[in-house]
């Protein structure tokens, strides 16, 4: 039996152990994507204690814990901070399988040092205990960061942000990693969502122009674009919790732009086009300045509207939905394809179902000159997790070459979520260790470790060249 | 190598061996769900010999039958009994890697003591031995359900039926196993299928009341509701080969409704309607008396026009269906929330390939007070095979809270399935050792145990409040 | 560790081993399923060098290079053959995981006696060495053929075909292995496709006959499968991108035929009428004959339109769909069950995550008399490796009967494709001995290996009758 969560833990094979701690471990990150709060960084925000840290903002742990059967009050409500940990405990001694059980264990380990399993009985020690080291200063936001050997953290923020603390963060010098903005348009692009011709106005300010058409969004858009690009952002990100396609037409488009813009009723023919024809456009500026373009596909969010109207979204209630995305996806690429105007882009789809569609999409529209100019996700949300990890590691390798793979990202709202990258290369570390030792590939390790290191580390810096 | 099914089989560590032969073999059997006929408990019959028992209603088996090529005199048909089981043996043992040969094999050795591997060369040995052993009283109807611990067996019925065998079960109170009904109300459900018109008389007599309305339907259901409630009833079961949603308006359903009474044909958004309603107004009455529902998803069935002709339903001719089903259950679910009127709930679907949409469609409605409130069926019919068992749990414990799990039925027409639970309990406790063995979870046997105990009955009964 | 790809490569058991070695690996092939040319075959072509056998025409190494960024020049461009052979092998080097992997040092191994692992700095000695082999008479098309103890090869042929090539190899009479055609009317079934009218006039031409209707089309076609069937076709394969269902109903197949015949529009449900009426016209001559017919189902092909315009059609720019099939399926099968004019058939379904669709459509439409008339097709293109041919047996297993199952096929358009059926036999006898070493089915070694001769060669001779 192994012991439990130790230096070797995930990693089963001789090879796995040489390729996790010689090749994977010392690699420094580039979470090129995640949802941490560029004030919470700049402002090098203290923690009150663990409850605060870990609980705060994480509708991964709020889910589980309604699923145990905890209360709101100590939820998303007003309970006693310590209680609220404790029942979260008690939820994820019970979650066993779960990536919380091990993400948690991680943080716990290789933030704070503790080593103990946690349940309902250790989780007032492990509360004392931690929420004392939070009071250094050694345990604010930024050296949270800095402990894990971050080099780059891509935040995720509107065009009509200013990124005034991205420039504060810079200005300060004082973080190792660099903090970049990520360029995500989804209000501009939804626009049979409400609130679309409240946000067009913001924008239409920050953008210092007038917006009266499809045409006049994209230009406004592009300024945005090169806004970001100034700061450093060279990535963009899309929410498509379906799949766009419609005739990319400006003259379709203006049809459900006016409507929203007026508060009318809209075709759906319409906003497909209207959807097309901005994605397409933006595509076509990330091309030019060597972006990559993010697409999040298949999530169904705000299932609860009893929730939704009391705590507004992002919270806890959204899951995977099973819309057929092959047509669309294919149609969307290759419309920019075809332009001559297909950017880097990384594919990522909830629905795991959809792994064979995805894993061979990529395919359709690589390029010359570029390796693995588009690339397939690593296991997103509900799909980060081991079997989701080694499926798409498995998927990718099987319908793709794994060795372009750009690898991991958080995806976080919290600053101790970087364990992760550590669970994700064990996870590599074992699949790759398991083909070798299964006779499947020559036991040539500094080939192997070279591998290691690119997922790991160097495809994304070369690919995202930053 | 592991012999053949012996007391160790599927436990492939020294954890899952413990964990099964300490904590769950001795569980008793909650099973919750079956298709037993009322009828012959109550009557306690006798079988004429294995044939009868084994192949006497089972269309899983006929299925494989016919696969091998085995002709329908010996399947369906009128041959005789001995060269059936013959048939049935030959099929079995070229049916590798199939439930149906660890279910058959562990019900000769649970049943009859017989461990010989059955092919078509044993098969007659083994006929006239267990033909002997059948004509004895101990290997009558309730003797066999006696033998395996059964607690509380739950049989499908319909709203219609007066439960007068339900009530002689309990009348003549020598059952160990408690026999409660289970509510199917999908003769009221399915408004668009032939016969609707004809059942609703039925339903208009035993509820003694005109039905002129869908608020009619309600208003008989609800008194039938109180009937199987008051006989022990705590449970509904519902077959949704599709997942309706649509206006929840009583205007619109009535129009599905008086086409059908009516014998006209009607629009697929007042039959949507319909379902709706009438799904959401059960869903109100189960709430109110704590009853769980349970919901069948994306079967298929009848699929062979000639076969249907010849034998009616449910002879071997389904399969699982593709339709996309996340969006309209989320609605359904959540106008029942919405409405604080969403019983307990158990979600089944045939396709495994929505196994991410059921197990993230869970957290969408949980509730505080409740472990696991909304619950993944254990793997359903197609899905209730090793593979489909271990996938359930994962994604089960990768998306939900796994010490909440209510496990196993055994779905089945048979009155030697039992063996299924035991099947099942193996898996668990063995899905579970793997996690222990690898260091994913602490080798705490006693906190195991106990969520093996949990799963194998405890939470079953707690959940069900029977 | 197990040694790279040894003789014992992916045989992780005693019994594994056992089974391969003494039965699997010495069976014939039947390679019922390949995209081989008549013509080279005929002409028993010689290869230029390794490049010209290995990359001359097969879009998987195509489009693996182009994900490795390579340039066009040095895929299906005009660059030199070492250049384009060394950046091959610095792709497979970095497609670790991919079946690419292993079927290159397959054919290495197997064709060439070189067991090196290729990569950049291997590449030009390999390159070298079989190129000097491929100057001799037997590394000739016929004679890799033979070396691989091939039995049957079936091509995959157009109605139109005036099978000459075929005529000249029996008659020839030097290949050990019989050459059949397989019958493809794609072009007649597909009504709403560009070129149609122009390959209706050609059917009309060899079939000698005016084509005026539907009813027309038919019966030229039944002209075809006549001469087909002399020359020893038995096999016919049917390319379903979707799957159609429409009013079986000759009229209204004809509204579309007419106007694809005049160039006008046509509606959908005309089309799929006539695809419908097609179909199962087909199925009944088939049926008539003892034919096998396949369906490949679920390709979405030529995604990308500035390849298409620069290439045709595939060279490596397809991908898998996620149109839901199960409806239709069921529909078009039962129509041509119903009529008694069912014949045998394959399903091929590309999208892995319909397996239990495919699954379970099987056993609605099984017939006694015929053991599996109705088949699981194995893993197919991208799916085509070990992960989606442990998928497919699993499957298949767990839903039908294995011992039915009639096995692996190349799909190959290489003439040193055949190690794919060692690879598979592999895979296959592997999967087995984890089932027996696990205890799941006993170690009856001479009824386990009488099971993977069955599935290795028998069952196909027999199951096709040739």
């Amino acid at each position: 039996m192994k012991p439990f969560m130790d230096e070797n833990f995930l990693l089963s094979t001789e090879t796995a152990r040489v390729l996790f701690h010689e090749a994977a471990k010392d690699m420094p990150i580039i979470d090129y994507h995640c949802h941490l709060q560029p004030r919470e960084i700049a402002q090098n925000i203290k923690f009150d204690n663990i409850t605060h840290l870990m609980l705060g903002g994480d509708h991964y742990k709020w889910r589980a814990m309604l699923s145990w059967g905890v209360e709101e009050r100590l939820i998303r409500g007003d309970g006693d901070p310590k209680e609220k940990f404790i029942a979260f405990a008690d939820t994820v001694a019970h979650a066993i399988g779960n990536p919380l059980y091990h993400w948690t264990h991680l943080e716990l380990q290789r933030v704070f040092g503790v080593d103990t399993p946690l349940n309902k009985d250790t989780a007032s020690e492990i509360y004392d205990y931690t929420s004392e080291l939070l009071q250094q200063d050694d345990f604010r936001a930024q050296a949270l960061v800095d402990k894990f050997n971050v080099d780059y953290l891509c935040t995720t923020d509107d065009p009509v942000d200013d990124l005034s603390f991205h420039q504060a963060i810079a200005a300060e010098g004082k973080l190792k990693a660099r903090v970049l903005p990520t360029f995500r348009p989804d209000k501009a692009v939804n626009v049979d969502r409400a609130g679309f011709a409240d946000y067009i106005q913001q924008l239409s300010r920050v953008a210092g122009m007038e917006i009266k058409s499809t045409a006049d969004v994209l230009t406004a858009l592009e300024r945005r674009v090169e806004y970001f690009h100034a700061l450093g952002a060279r990535i963009s990100d899309h929410g498509m919790d379906t799949v766009p396609y419609g005739e990319p037409s400006f003259k379709q488009a203006d049809k459900a732009f006016k409507a929203a813009m007026a508060g009318e009723e809209m075709k759906q023919k319409h906003i497909d086009s209207y959807r097309t024809v901005i994605l397409a456009g933006l595509g076509a500026m990330y091309a030019q300045r060597g972006w990559t373009q993010q697409y999040h596909m298949s999530a169904m969010r705000n299932n609860n509207t009893a929730m939704f109207r009391r705590y507004g979204p992002d919270v806890g209630f959204d899951s995977i939905t099973d819309q057929p995305i092959a047509h669309n996806l294919s149609r969307l690429m290759d419309l920019q394809d075809t332009q001559g105007q297909l950017p880097k882009t990384i594919l990522y789809c909830l629905n795991g179902a959809a792994n064979g569609i995805i894993g061979t999409m990529l395919g359709n529209f690589q390029q010359g000159g570029i390796k693995g100019k588009i690339q397939m996700g690593s296991g997103w949300w509900f799909m980060d997790q081991k079997d989701g990890m080694e499926d798409q590691l498995h998927y990718l390798a099987n319908l793709g070459v794994l060795g372009t793979f750009v690898g991991m990202l958080t995806d976080s709202r919290s600053f101790i979520s970087y364990p992760r990258h550590e669970y994700f290369r064990r996870i590599l570390c074992n699949v790759i260790g398991n083909w070798v030792e299964n006779g499947e590939y020559p036991a040539d390790m500094e080939t192997l470790k070279g591998l290691v290191r690119d997922i790991c580390y160097n495809n994304a810096k070369e690919y995202f060249g930053i």
